[in-house]
């Protein structure tokens, strides 16, 4: 045994740690701050020490790690006396209001609340300087993967170019059991509530904003710009269809949810750019995020000298949550006990967002058609004329349904599969409010990015 | 623009970088500091500033980002110089003597040495420590992958209970060949010389002992202990035979070099230790490890409340490595402008080392027996007497080279191949000696363990 056993570090006054909120999260950091007491104590230098948990029932069993006798009503209060807060409340008020008191006393802080970071970052990060205190927030994306140290710290030497990944576990559950089931989203969708996977109100989750804020954080880590909620190109995958899985599926492809952060080079007159977007794309199947099951998270970073860089693992959940809530609980601990101050906010390079419009991807378009001659070359004509070239075109089985009770006999219809070759974000739209504008057209059934290829 | 521009940061006076060493690496990160500088600079706070390369050739051109004029002789002088070294020359000395110097007189030290890390660590912590400056290593593990900062800093409030992957980029490119085009060792360690896949004296990579290295550091992070090179049981793949392949194949499985560091639980008196090793092993194709190609790394860290992480990139090659060497080097770099320091040695926990022989493993064995009655009941026997319990055993084709001359008709030969479950590895020794002495069995051909299941 070393020199400085158990018993040295706590001899040390202990450094006062707040919680706020104690709910799925919360319990499971209680917990290891109280099983892995002796060791947190040995990594920081001194203990921690719980000094209270603001919680809004102060009445309920949260089982045997949380001291209720620690249980306060006045969050406010509680952050003026401690060293250390540690934010799982979620939402951005009061847990806005509470972080800046804390910092505004000295406290350093840990959350985990990616909507109050993506929404309100510039503010919490300037106070976090301005104060000289630390401002640490892994959790806040991809759980218990660790993405904000690599990106503020570990490639602080490199140029990232991209990074793009699977963010949110929710949907990409209900995606995944969509592609191994056929379901449609909607049956998925309960599954995953019944499951735990999904809340009740699943909307941050299957309209991309989760994703969308875990986005602006990262662009903003990786490009040393402020990048905000509002910045994020933003679309869910509520739309995502059965017919738009087989359809997937046929091209060798699954759909994902991505969130994409990445430099736009600069061209003439116009500087370099950051784009951040959230969108259901189709990914081959050869692809390491294709594979990506279940909740998991997986990210890929690119910077030049590194190359490609992949993390995957859980992104959410108590624990694993928990973890990286401790982790950075270490450092800021470390960092009052030794002095000096972890990486504060970097915006120097403060690029501007460019718009999707002006962006290039590879489509994947559907539409409905009246099945009758010169249709499909019309539709090709329309995408020509727009600037946009075809990969691949060709007519797909209508899926309907055997049991639907119809009134007369429908007029014959097709389903035509578009695959383009990148193409202006803006010509899309372009050919895409002509084609809907076509008689034959009956309608445009998905309209989906192709991504990693 | 932000207020805190270029010309801001460079207003305010540098910091004085050594660099021991301009090969592969070392070009590299002069390149980074050059074309990188501004950015850098705004990372840092203050600009970091080449005051010497330290090389032992100072007439070889090296490339337009390397200034000749900055090339020294006296590398003893050079450090004392340096608010920050990087040491890039590799090997035990002079890099000790100089590390340890540069320390002494207060400079913050970036390297790169993993036999160095692995050999003499606890001596550079130690004086790290007492001179309360950083010794940052990112790069001696795995290359531009994060692993030592995750390990170090974002786990830290964490509780890692292994740490398993694929760490050597070469041994990994020479198997990833052999599985692809069934060539032997030989035939794939040339063409992975021919490619710059390995060294001309391949020793360190093909024996396992860079992988063990590796693992000693990975160990010592992830354990809080102290564990050298010596404490690493190693096996290298320069028996690994074409045969080994195919008959890993049938079985539904890769030849990967391995390091896995543990925690094994401590059992009635004998405490908690921890078990430190590299082997070639068989890992089923469904495993993630299985389809890293080339000369990729992967790692997986699994931990009790983040559960089980991923890590993928390039372990190897001049640019991914100066990626690592350059965010450890602007964290360095940030402490001594703000103060504080960054996480020493921690190694309290001071678990001690397992022996092999009292593991458990999965093997994989192929003995060449007589083609005789009796030989697989009496293997089977033999292996039953020693507590060992066959999960498959048959016999399996044996490869004879057609066109060998024989000078006489050879005896009737089989190779048999078995697939044990986990079973003690002295348990495994003492089959493997009887085995061998069996009148039947011509030889023992091969013993690999099996992992990943």
């Amino acid at each position: 045994m070393s020199s400085t056993g158990p018993l040295a570090a706590s001899g040390r006054p202990p450094l006062k740690v707040a919680v706020l909120g104690a709910g799925t999260v919360g319990v499971e950091v209680l917990r290891l701050l109280t099983t892995q007491a002796d060791d947190l104590a040995q990594r920081v230098g001194v203990p921690l020490q719980v000094i209270g948990i603001s919680v809004r029932d102060t009445t309920k069993d949260r089982g045997p790690h949380v001291d209720p006798s620690l249980y306060v009503h006045d969050a406010h209060a509680l952050v003026r006396e401690a060293d250390l807060v540690v934010e799982l409340m979620g939402g951005i008020e009061p847990a806005r209001t509470l972080l800046l008191e804390s910092m505004a006393h000295g406290a350093s802080v840990v959350t985990a609340n990616k909507a109050l970071l993506a929404q309100e970052g510039a503010e919490l990060y300037e106070t976090a300087d301005a104060a000289g205190v630390d401002l640490h927030f892994e959790a806040a994306v991809a759980g218990a993967i660790p993405l904000v140290r690599p990106i503020r710290e570990s490639l602080a030497g490199d140029r990232i170019q991209r990074v793009l990944g699977i963010v949110n576990g929710t949907t990409n559950y209900i995606l995944d059991a969509m592609t191994r089931t056929g379901a449609s989203f909607e049956d998925a969708l309960a599954t995953a509530q019944d499951l735990g996977y999904a809340e009740a109100d699943p909307t941050a989750d299957v309209e991309g904003l989760d994703a969308a804020a875990k986005a602006a954080i990262l662009a903003s880590l990786a490009f040393h710009s402020r990048v905000a909620l509002q910045d994020v190109h933003c679309e869910g995958i509520t739309s995502v269809s059965a017919d738009d899985i087989a359809a997937a599926r046929r091209l060798g492809s699954v759909i994902k949810l991505l969130s994409i952060v990445e430099r736009v080079p600069g061209e003439g007159e116009v500087p370099e750019r950051v784009s951040a977007r959230v969108y259901p794309a189709l990914v081959p199947t050869s692809h390491p995020l294709a594979s990506v099951a279940e909740a998991y998270n997986a990210v890929f970073v690119e910077a030049d000298a590194a190359g490609s860089l992949m993390f995957y693992g859980q992104g959410a959940g108590g624990a694993p949550t928990a973890s990286a809530v401790l982790g950075d609980l270490v450092s800021v601990a470390r960092q009052k006990v030794h002095g000096g101050k972890g990486p504060g906010e970097s915006h120097y390079a403060s690029l501007p967002i460019a718009p999707l419009e002006e962006l290039r991807n590879g489509f994947y378009v559907a539409l409905t058609v009246d099945d009758e001659p010169g249709v499909l070359a019309d539709v090709a004509g329309t995408l020509s004329r727009h600037g946009i070239s075809i990969a691949t075109i060709h007519q797909e089985q209508e899926q309907t349904d055997p049991f639907e009770a119809q009134e007369e006999a429908p007029a014959p219809r097709a389903r035509i599969g578009i695959v383009t070759h990148r193409a202006l974000e803006s010509a899309m739209s372009g050919a895409l409010s002509d084609l809907s504008a076509h008689d034959a057209v009956v309608g445009v059934d998905s309209v989906l990015r192709v991504e990693g290829e």
